[in-house]
């Protein structure tokens, strides 16, 4: 039967453990669809040279074909396209992220993901005044001529969004499910009228896919991963906006991030990435002008606006530790792998909030996420 | 008829259009009495090697004394002491700025003047909020221990200064009038409660200087000078709290910036110096985690400066007469008996570094610490 390319990223995708990082170096080293060839010489090197086990083997030399025809299949009946991550129409900045999507679904206006992004987020409690400034802010940057991306959440989302689609220009939405399960329900109607628009909405997430904690934060990576910089409009801390600002630094991307009165709960993430380094965004132009000045200037700023971070990140690593080693979710975390149902287990806590606490703690780059679960760093 | 030092400091203060930093340097070269001598050497030499017009000369030949008595006198009937640059009370980290003032006028408590201390500055039509982060603000740095320094305008300045009061400590309200001529009038009842509850109220500006525009940012290079760093709580763009942060930047001062909404127009100074590199402040602590680390690292600088000292002493004797030499701090002491205050005074550097450095020197056996003061022996 013949197989396009589409079904081998897939299949691809459904290897289980084993990094995205990796499977992109085994394409690279072997092309995609030998990978999936059983010839003993290439069982022979993937087992030796790259620690692959049994289990992986299998999914290689076996995919469930009948299942990617499904989601092929799920696919256009929710009218939406898969792009691989060799399409040309793959966007380029998503590209160099550490682990970029192997396939993205995507509905409506794909040109849109190559234009030039700037990411608003921000909470989903966020105050009136929080979504007039996101609404705002997103009327005049289309008009400036960028798109505006985004997560279809409730709050600064949804402002960013409908600021946007004032000028009827393309605004893009990542959402953490599969596209046919668009979650909030009360934003079905914003996501059509996102594709009315001339929009997209995107996800990594195969169709069928509902919304899981877990989800949230692999999809701020895209979001920043799109992007030339994050705009965070009122954030509390501890807050995934702060998730998607962190993914952004790692991408070395912009952050930026508006002030408010500092008796503003929902200020406390913003004024935080602030006295990280982030840049202080009052109007439009203070965004516009950075990302002009990034086009001209050398690799070499960004390079110490890097350096200047990592230096802050140090500073502030003292009172990270003292906010975050009381809450005793870091004591469940071991330096050896730690899987995250251990986690669960030893800190007596609920999955969901584990799952959003173990991501504050790599934020803060106490732990880091590997294969398997999570390390202890500090 | 009998000079006072502070009579021949006053003459130096009044002869005009000779930079502060120039006349230190005459003082620092020939002695103050010195200077007010008319023999032919002493002129052909001030002429000669420091550009002196006749216009100067004849400031240091005739010093108007009657001029200078009423001074003293018009002082003395505002209650305030006149303390001079060579004083071991004149505030040491005023005397580390670039034009630090030849004498200060001083109501209240001295004392004060060399305790650490944080400026809080700010809009005079700063809004209801502003006033009450301000007053909250030094209330708490207060009770941390610090002394809250401002300039005892309306607005920010007057809500630190009633914050600060209402622990009954001591406040230094710096002003840009003489003593005798607090602006703004309505201010006369706060001035004297600052007076009442152990502060001080100081000026550079002789008894009976009316307000005037140009004074203002003259005053608030002492604000600045004073302290440890300079908080600044809203502010307009153009206003003269960013000219007291501009100082304490040029002072190598700490600046600290409060944020506030975006459409709140008194936020546009503090969120510009924020932009700048000032620390985004949400609350005390963010202050004094900040000046405590300062602390810290001194200290510890300090410590290196001291055992790399003991180590050059162990290698080469002449090696440390290079290192100490050039520091100046040596060369502050006379081969004939000179006192600890005029080490201070030539070497322009706080006492307590001075008695530490002096200590090593005699430790090295470059200085005898004698009856009266300290010898060069080397």
């Amino acid at each position: 039967m013949y197989k396009s390319n589409i079904h081998y990223w897939l299949a691809l995708k459904l290897v289980p453990r084993l990094a995205i990082h990796k499977k992109l170096a085994l394409v690279d080293s072997y092309g995609l669809a030998a990978l999936f060839s059983s010839s003993k010489k290439s069982t022979s090197i993937l087992t030796s040279a790259h620690n692959l086990t049994p289990k992986h083997l299998a999914a290689f030399h076996q995919p469930d074909w009948q299942m990617i025809d499904e989601i092929i299949n799920n696919s256009m009946r929710c009218y939406s396209e898969i792009i691989t991550f060799d399409d040309l129409v793959y966007p380029y900045l998503l590209k160099q992220i550490y682990d970029p999507p192997l396939v993205i679904f995507v509905q409506g206006n794909k040109k849109l993901l190559n234009r030039k992004q700037l990411a608003i987020v921000g909470s989903r409690s966020a105050s009136m005044n929080g979504r007039e400034t996101a609404y705002e802010i997103a009327q005049q940057l289309v008009k400036a001529g960028l798109v505006v991306t985004s997560g279809l959440a409730l709050g600064i989302d949804a402002a960013a969004h409908k600021g946007a689609l004032t000028s009827r220009a393309g605004t893009i939405a990542v959402v953490a499910t599969g596209l046919d399960k668009v979650y909030p329900a009360r934003h079905r109607g914003l996501a059509k009228e996102i594709i009315d628009n001339d929009g997209a909405i995107i996800s990594e997430f195969l169709p069928g896919t509902s919304p899981k904690a877990g989800h949230f934060p692999k999809r701020n990576r895209i979001i920043s991963g799109l992007s030339e910089g994050v705009l965070v409009v009122e954030a509390a801390l501890q807050s995934g906006s702060l998730i998607t600002a962190r993914c952004a630094l790692e991408q070395n991307r912009d952050v930026f991030s508006i002030p408010s009165g500092i008796s503003n709960p929902q200020a406390k993430g913003c004024h935080w990435l602030i006295k990280q380094g982030a840049k202080l965004v009052e109007e439009t132009a203070d965004i516009i002008d950075e990302l002009a000045f990034i086009d001209n200037s050398s690799l070499h700023l960004k390079q110490q606006q890097k350096s200047q971070l990592i230096v802050n990140k140090e500073i502030d690593e003292k009172s990270i530790n003292n906010n975050l080693c009381v809450d005793g979710l870091l004591a469940s975390v071991g330096f050896e792998i730690t899987p995250v149902d251990k986690v669960v287990f030893r800190s007596k806590l609920p999955i969901a909030e584990v799952l959003t606490r173990l991501t504050m703690l790599e934020l803060s780059g106490l732990v880091a996420a590997v294969p398997g679960g999570y390390l202890r760093l500090k």
